[in-house]
């Protein structure tokens, strides 16, 4: 039911391998406009500078969800949100910031995050308070001279809901990504022919990891929603997207995924949990997600590989999960695939240390690509399985790369996303700041 | 009552940097005598090429305990050790070969284990099995034909009790380490005016991280000293030494921590647990244990810092060694050391993930170095602590860099040691096999 766009990106991006990763097609939701313009808060502009994004629904949203970070330092904008959706008063917009984090900034940053906040609402003349991200450098203060400038700026007719105002929006949120993330659907559901929207951005690319990393994710649907619907799907849809990938394994202070509903489509009464399109329009939302979430990984800092770990036969979706997730995270893996070396006994190692129950006679491990139709069973039955290193390379040199790890013991599965580590990660990230 | 050595190795070590850690004196405990041997298994023989080592005691020994992986896919050698220590037999000698890790290798390999352990009592005349701890690749089966030849060599007379040995010993264990890790002392008990010494070696350098990594460290000693006392104190100095140290946040199939006591040593009755000695002899192996884990960290794959992370004010050791350990495994704090970089958001990002109770506003990090004596406070009651960036700067030059975080909670601590993260470790990862 998902309408795929199939023509891609041809402007100049950064690093152009990743090109065919950008829609040249798309456009908002009905009921949201939305751009974004260079305040000045990244002190280093580069060629797509925008550093200041906004998304206003025309009228107060019929729903809107988020899901957070889990980190205790959360960051003032994150505070804010929590605060804001547990109102449950009418929000009508989005604001984002990038390069400066406001995050561990105490007070002062909360009241930075609020004067954001308000300045949206009566620039752009929404009622309610606007929600706020920011992402970037932590523990610095944002310049507000700069924010509400750029905001005061933006409102001069820059908002639209055209395909260049949501590259608009991808763009303004980017900071160490080599191209924006933007991904935009038509959906209908069984009950009817009517046809709804889904727009999403998104950034990574650094910090990202379950319980969410730097990682901003926003989402727009114009179909009429009730909130407990969306609370479910947004919450749903989190778990097998955002919260399914990893770059580095650290969890940021800024993290946050929100879904916002303008119910700007006409042909539907309101969606709810009890009604049978409730489940189809989960599913579309994860689908969704998760193809968004893809693209933080394939972008992720350094990145020259996309690996699925697929877990398969755990007692528990839990099991499966943790068992992926300490896979995903291990650097000696990430270096081995780097490396296109095909050093399996890292990937049971991880395996062992995941602290999930297994029965090492029971385990298998594939090594697959989808880029070509081999696959090579590398480990079985708690012993090496004799395999040709050749042919393991040339499934190696691929791009995507599947690892599938059997644990033989029960019907549940999970999947991460994750990259390899190189060296341009370390570079990248030890001159971040300088 | 620690007598130091403050004479050092000489000769050229690979990468002279870290020479001055290298004793150039020293020798093993009163009835041991060891030595390694070209075996091999090792395919391309580098500079101070050993790779098969073995340890033997004069007479059984009295006592011998040790701490294992706990990662679920223990190697061949792992199982063989717990299954020979948990009969408690006695046991008088030790075999240790680098460049194969015999895991992830079945049945066949826990047979090879058991053939090297019985080739070992045979070849040394030897009462009971050998003990046996293996470190290099995972998934491969060991080359047998080369191990018991490598030990036939080695009995015609390479074993010895000098300095040399000692530093044999080390040579044969390690495998991407970059210098050789031995360390030598005498010690007193306060009961008595008689001597002992303690001798031990170890190896990292890549997968190191609590709850064993592979990581293999021998400590010998010649106290005549209870097997329930050894056991106390070896799981003591664990927590405090071989388990504080993080390299890369992976846990491998074949860390082993073994200590084995001769009991040859002259002046004093068994030391149990019931006696006053007993605590002190405690903190003489824990610090000894300690001393010799840094120097893992020290070596860690393309280290350039030795990082010690120091959390204060928790409410329970365990809270403060789980905030302690989130921080020294970020990739993101380890490449921003790596660039001498105070991103200090990242060391505050990794504790509010550590799954601790934090009060951020009760929080403060300082940052200092053993080699200089400014500190600063970087972040302090929940905010950014308004620095000089050229100070900090100044003082993350220096190799030795100290994190000090205090959470303001309650009275307990605890330390972890870790290095930072560069270029190197990528590279040196990638190529690993090949």
């Amino acid at each position: 039911m998902l309408t795929s766009i199939r023509r891609f990106y041809s402007i100049k991006v950064d690093g152009t391998k990743w090109k065919q990763f950008v829609p040249t097609e798309g456009n908002l939701p009905k009921g949201f406009k939305a751009g974004s313009v260079y305040s000045g808060v990244k002190r280093r502009p580069e060629n797509l500078t925008r550093d200041l994004s906004v998304v206003v629904s025309l009228k107060p949203c019929v729903a809107v969800s988020g899901v957070f970070t889990k980190n205790s330092f959360a960051a003032a904008p994150v505070q804010l949100c929590r605060e804001l959706l547990s109102r449950r008063r009418p929000i009508q917009a989005l604001v984002i910031n990038s390069a400066c984090a406001n995050a561990c900034t105490g007070a002062r940053g909360l009241e930075d995050a609020q004067v954001m906040s308000r300045t949206v609402s009566e620039v752009f003349k929404t009622q309610g308070d606007a929600l706020v991200m920011s992402t970037g450098v932590i523990g610095q203060h944002l310049d507000m001279q700069k924010i509400t400038g750029g905001l005061r700026e933006l409102s001069s007719g820059a908002l639209g809901d055209d395909y260049q105002s949501l590259l608009n929006l991808a763009l303004g949120i980017m900071t160490t990504d080599t191209f924006p993330k933007l991904l935009s659907r038509e959906f209908e559901l069984p009950s009817s022919k009517a046809k709804f929207r889904l727009a999403g951005v998104c950034k990574g690319a650094g910090m990202i990891h379950p319980n969410m990393a730097t990682m901003l994710a926003c989402v727009l649907t114009d179909i009429n929603i009730s909130q407990g619907a969306l609370d479910t799907a947004v919450s749903k849809g989190a778990s097998s997207s955002f919260n399914a990938i990893s770059v580095d394994g650290d969890t940021s202070t800024n993290d946050s995924f929100i879904v916002m509903a303008s119910g700007a489509a006409s042909g539907r009464e309101q969606l709810t949990r009890e009604h049978k399109d409730f489940v189809p329009f989960c599913e579309i939302l994860s689908r969704f997600s998760q193809e968004l979430a893809t693209l933080i990984v394939r972008d992720g800092e350094g990145a020259t590989k996309f690996v699925t770990v697929h877990v398969r036969g755990a007692n528990s979706f839990n099991d499966a999960f943790q068992a992926a997730r300490s896979i995903a995270k291990s650097s000696l893996v990430k270096t081995a695939l780097f490396g296109q070396d095909a050093n399996w006994g890292r990937i049971i190692c991880a395996l062992g240390y995941s602290g999930v129950s297994i029965v090492p006679d029971k385990v298998s491990l594939t090594l697959s690509s989808p880029q070509c139709t081999e696959e090579l069973v590398l480990f079985k039955d708690g012993a090496p399985n004799d395999t040709n290193e050749d042919e393991a390379s040339a499934i190696l040199k691929n791009t995507d790369i599947e690892l599938t790890i059997n644990l033989g013991l029960g019907n549940s599965d999970a999947k991460m996303f994750t990259c390899d580590l190189s060296e341009d990660y370390v570079k990248i990230n030890a001159d971040y700041r300088s």
